[in-house]
């Protein structure tokens, strides 16, 4: 059973009974975040983790990293939604042997992002655990039900892009792990791209301005988490292998697996968006960062052409959408 | 350095830079849940933690009840802040050997208690992990800043009182543990008291309607959560061993550890609150729970006076105050 087959289970368990006098969520399980009727429109909310031994190894933890990352990875979902953050809770499980100045140093990698964009660490709890686990949880807000980016949005026609370039994450974890060398300086920028992702925020409140209504962040990978667009939309996709924006670093240093790092890598933390073509146009004219226009949205449900550099067509419709 | 200090430290490093453009929260760090401005009037937000070999040992591992506690011992919190619960974030970090059934079943167990008090289960994060641990984060509602229950507002002269009765939890997990003994009918409601406590979320809103502005839930003892109170308002407690509500089937098998159960045990969840004596007579006459009042507010900051059944005075200021 798959993560995802997983979830489906469960949101069926957790939908059996439905709890009396609740107001239910306008956007349950299965987007970047729940959303939720709040004072000032509706309020996001979204919970991930990073755990030891899966996430991070012990032997190039490095404490600050750890705490901007574990907020990160959560502001990327806000961002993914278009939305504006508001407060983060914080459970930590903590083994006997790690020095109260490491957490402390967590911390305070945590307070440094969250203040950079509007975010109050409003409590948590810290538990004692046999492995180091920062589990986060993170409010947002969005002006309206219309003015949020979901995932099942994607319409036929659409034009399919992403933020920034992709693969640093990938490879910088590589770099960590020691099956994948580099000079100092593509490392540096690398191994910063793994445990500094910065959440696009700013971009995904622009699209939402734009019009655009379809959004997800690329945590899994580009190609599995265009396969929950294509899923929740219910559209297939055409890609365009030589539009990929691999990152310049990865270029350098990963040889024949660039591209495969782009794809498949995951922890990017970029925005994937579709957007009508003349949304698109205004979009890019106007964007903060670099967008790239990698496809197009096709009536094929599920169906997605990866369009190789040399102009051959690979199906893809199996790889990279598993990472459980 | 205790559980406290490291707390301390880490807010001293979150409020080193306050985020810019953020709404502060109204209570943050260092009450039962944090509380925001919110739709209808103050949002409250609260997260913890079940850990496989803290919080449970695999040995007597019960799923449904995993996925209860989970979830009550947050809702908990709700109710000591004199709150409607809204909605619940789960974060599960799993072992690869855990059977999906069981995962499921935890789910059930935690949707069982969610229908019972309108809390929606809206989303949340599975990550692998070494070892099983349930984090959990819950937002709630109060109506205006002035009907919150607060660990602060305790005032020399008030009555103290608490729910329910006490150490049964504590007990139930000596018996899981094997370091206590009792029969069947004892051994079922003690260990259910461990496993499924039900959250004093109506009492909790009771109390708010009668006045009182003082309370805590006991998740680390009696004495420890007075400990809190009595710090947080910068006062002190006389209490009387003869009014502590020892548990019937702690009283019947606790032998001359019963007292000790009932007072440091922990894992109660039920309500520790103060009030004028005046209010207190109300809230006992119409409680929908047993209420009893067990001591007094005192002028002395930070004494805890432990009157003993034979008349004794027994000095208390470092008994059960530490948990981590």
């Amino acid at each position: 059973m798959t993560e995802f087959e997983l979830i489906d289970r469960i949101t069926t368990e957790i939908n059996r009974i439905p709890p009396v006098g609740s107001e239910l969520p306008f956007i349950g399980i299965g987007d970047d975040t729940a959303v939720f009727k709040s004072l000032r429109g509706y309020q996001l909310a979204t919970m991930d983790a990073l755990v030891e031994g899966v996430h991070f190894k012990k032997q190039y933890l490095d404490w600050t990293c750890l705490g901007w990352k574990a907020l990160a990875v959560n502001l990327s979902d806000i961002a993914a939604m278009g939305g504006a953050p508001v407060y983060a809770l914080v459970s930590l499980g903590l083994p006997g042997d790690v020095a109260v100045e490491d957490v402390v140093t967590m911390y305070r990698g945590m307070a440094d992002l969250a203040a950079q964009n509007g975010t109050v660490i409003a409590g948590g709890n810290i538990s004692r655990a046999g492995e180091l686990s920062v589990h986060v949880a993170v409010t947002g807000t969005v002006q309206s039900k219309s003015r949020v980016l979901l995932r099942s949005k994607a319409r036929t026609g659409d034009l399919i892009a992403v933020t920034g370039s992709l693969g640093a994450a990938a490879a910088g974890l590589k770099l960590l792990e020691g099956t994948l060398k580099a000079d100092v300086k593509e490392a540096d920028e690398l191994i910063a791209a793994f445990w500094r992702p910065e959440p696009r925020l700013t971009i995904g409140r622009q699209l939402v301005a734009h019009g655009v209504k379809c959004a997800i962040d690329i945590s899994d990978g580009l190609l599995a988490d265009l396969g929950h667009l294509l899923q929740a939309g219910n559209v297939g996709a055409r890609l365009e292998a030589a539009r990929i924006p691999v990152h310049p670093a990865v270029a350098a240093v990963g040889g024949d697996k660039a591209l495969e790092l782009a794809i498949s890598g995951g922890e990017d933390y970029e925005l994937l968006f579709t957007a009508h073509p003349a949304v698109m146009g205004r979009v890019v004219a106007a964007a903060e960062c670099k967008v790239t226009v990698i496809g197009v949205v096709t009536r094929d449900a599920g169906c997605l052409d990866f369009l190789e550099a040399d102009g051959r067509a690979a199906a893809l419709n199996n790889r990279g959408w598993r990472h459980f």
